[in-house]
């Protein structure tokens, strides 16, 4: 999920208010769901799934430059999660959000480092799905406040990336906390992440 | 939350697996729950609950010095975040846990900026309770691997930060950003709060 966030984010959007207004809809989505044209719904009360972790300014290029600093946080559908923790896997249907967030500086008491603002500056999905992608990974961005995407094409990077790098089936479980001791106990780490670790 | 944070460590602790291992416990707890003393047991399975957000070396002192980075993520209980959603306001029995993680940078592809460690390095508890407080908040630090907690005393100065700067209930919802929308459409942002926003 992370790097795609650079290939991604085309033009930062201010989605404030949206999610808060979607929180109180009935009938949450359990898994994907399709436009009748193949696009993936937007599970626009993604902020009641599963925290993972939340970088700070994360980058796979050293030289990258911004101007401003950024939070991205990760959230997981429960069903999916819960499978995971019992059994160091995903399974089927499987969503990830990534929501990229500017950070604010001083503001109220806070005199140092950084807090999320209201603006979501970027969102991105990560799906499993047997049924559409045959058991694969598809990539979904969403710009602006748009709640139905196509899928990212497989040429895009984001896809090598995962594969090659992804502690857990193309995820970057590594970087989620509490998910990597259960990995490791599970003895589902990949082959080619275990490699480049022990290289580092 | 976040201001007590500075006063309450008073030893990183590491509780790797420590979270991990009780994720799958069942019949989670849906209010605080005491010891026969008065001391709160721990919700363990705090990571199931609402994410509000995440901080960066977060600090109300401007002279704060530390030579690491850290993060720290709030969670709040979903019954309690339900009814904030509904009405801007926090009902009885409401929680939240700060869990402070050290920052790690360079990791697998990861160049630049920071994702969070495996250790927790501090926990702390908010609690809103009729039945113990008289309706009012206390709060609870959960040092090392521990999972009971006597109350911090009213004389800390978690107390008055919390009081004299929270927006909403003692509560610094300022800094969560799905949640200030909401206090705002309904009216619950506190006076204190709006005159000390006013002047800056």
């Amino acid at each position: 999920m992370r790097t795609a966030t650079k290939v991604l984010i085309i033009a930062p959007a201010i989605l404030l208010g949206w999610v808060a207004l979607s929180q109180t809809a009935k009938a949450p989505q359990l898994g994907p769901e399709y436009t009748s044209d193949g696009q993936l719904r937007l599970s626009t009360n993604y902020r009641e799934w599963v925290y993972l972790s939340s970088g700070f300014d994360m980058s796979y290029n050293p030289a990258m430059q911004m101007d401003h600093h950024m939070f991205d946080n990760v959230f997981v559908n429960p069903e999916a999660w819960r499978v995971f923790v019992a059994s160091g896997a995903w399974p089927d249907k499987t969503m990830f959000v990534l929501e990229v967030r500017g950070a604010e500086s001083r503001g109220s008491i806070n005199q140092k480092g950084n807090f999320q603002g209201a603006a979501v500056m970027g969102l991105e999905v990560h799906v499993k799905d047997q049924a559409h992608f045959g058991g694969k990974w598809a990539f979904f961005g969403f710009p602006g406040r748009d709640v139905t995407a196509k899928m990212i094409p497989l040429s895009e990077n984001c896809y090598s990336c995962h594969s090659d790098h992804g502690a857990v089936d193309t995820t970057f479980v590594q970087f989620y906390p509490t998910l990597m001791p259960i990995a490791k106990e599970k003895g589902t780490l990949e082959a080619a992440y275990q490699k480049e670790a022990a290289n580092r």
